[in-house]
């Protein structure tokens, strides 16, 4: 039998300096929680699933991964319930179209605003419920139209997408992209919630794979400026065109499962 | 002021393959801990410190990312007191010597075994402490000599450097590496810890993050098969010689600040 514990989070200002995947989640029961990554495109994929039920969800799942992540849910004895995103990404196809094939059953979940289709469309709002966990669906566009971020209330962590990076933030010069819109939903959306909760973004470049509302709402060094200066920075960033939108973005629309590079269609053809 | 939560933890079979970075960390209390990640070398660094008193460790460090790892440290308010190593690295040059310029104070850790230089030399069975938390020393070699498992027994997890891998093991093939050795190390010292026990690696290169020691009796492809089986693996994998390996066993001798490539070489001349 494994032993209960009483546990007492402090109320220094520092303790909103200190939360992480570890400490953040004393307020989780039986949530299970697993951060993937996919090297090539920096991804980070979420596997969520309630301990005591087995249903699960898996949120960003990249197309090159879906067995290494089926795989794992299998392992755990989990009952996958959703393959869902928080937006149309660009950079990679995702994994959810192959995932309905590798399990049956699974279901794909998108924004409706995405434009994308999908078996489960969500809007601002809604909840997305596996077991006894849920996450509410807010609407945080700005990268795109159809980003959501995902909130667990009871395990004190949002998973924002590229609505919000760590010290960052994705970017708004294509996909309806919005620099203005996306400031007023990282404020309203994300940063308002309570300064200790966990953010896990949809990417990371430089090996870090958590934050905190606390953290962003300091150290950010293009959200903490106001939004003329963000607008601006957003504006003048000149990045180069994503390598993989032009295939990715029509993929995606349909689950990542269209007009696919050719070692990739074999791969689902086996399925 | 932040609220208080008595946690239960099941006692089924099941609850053994749920166990994860959050359902794991129920019982560390006012620890923090942050999992960072090298995605050239595919190693991963962890911040870890006491929330209350601020005091810090960071284990297996990169030299090319210390400066991250140093800013984070800053940022969250941190007295960094040793920056330290699972094992001497064949693969990466450690960041303990570029550490302990960038924040004065700080300590470089190793196991004595290791050949390597410290400030600290360590055995089995001693204790490293930061603030109130503790980790315990466990000998484990066979990847090298001087391999080292790091556990903390309160926060029900070890660090495992290059002895156990999620559902794999560091080779066996050069620096004193014995396949036979590394057999009894894994079973003796970290398979035998409670199975749900969380396990972190030095490195994972297909994107999962943490295990347990419930997946890795189970699932491990090579630490579940006998004795005889294992060693044949081992000794039949057929690896390329490691690429950084004539660079980066020399410097991390001296806390990785030995005939520099001229980059870096640079960059400690600017501390």
């Amino acid at each position: 039998m494994l032993s209960s514990a009483a546990v007492t989070l402090r109320s220094s200002r520092f303790a909103y300096f200190a939360p992480s995947a570890r400490t953040m989640s004393l307020h989780v029961q039986d949530m299970i929680f697993r951060q993937l990554f996919d090297r090539e495109t920096c991804t980070y994929t979420y596997l969520l699933a309630d301990a005591k039920t087995k249903d699960a969800v898996l949120v960003d799942p990249v197309i090159e991964l879906a067995e290494r992540d089926a795989n794992l849910v299998q392992e755990l004895g989990l009952n996958l319930k959703y393959a869902m995103n928080t937006h149309m990404h660009a950079d990679h196809i995702t994994g959810s179209g192959l995932l309905k094939k590798l399990i049956p059953g699974c279901q794909s979940l998108i924004a409706k605003a995405s434009g994308a289709m999908a078996d489960v469309h969500v809007e601002h709002g809604d909840k997305v419920s596996f077991g006894n966990q849920t996450l509410e669906v807010r609407s945080t566009p700005g990268h795109t139209n159809g980003c959501c971020t995902y909130v667990s209330h009871d395990g004190k962590f949002a998973l924002t997408g590229d609505a919000l990076l760590i010290r960052g933030c994705g970017r708004t010069d294509f996909q309806e992209g919005s620099a203005d819109t996306l400031y007023d939903s990282v404020h309203s959306q994300i940063l308002s919630l309570p300064n200790e909760f966990s953010l896990y973004p949809a990417h990371d470049y430089k090996g870090q794979t958590v934050t905190t509302v606390a953290e962003e709402k300091v150290y950010n060094p293009r959200l903490t400026k106001p939004r003329e200066t963000f607008v601006d920075i957003m504006n003048n960033l000149n990045l180069d065109y994503p390598k993989k939108i032009d295939v990715s973005l029509p993929a995606n629309k349909v689950c990542g499962l269209y007009n696919l590079p050719e070692d990739l269609a074999a791969k689902l053809k086996d399925q």
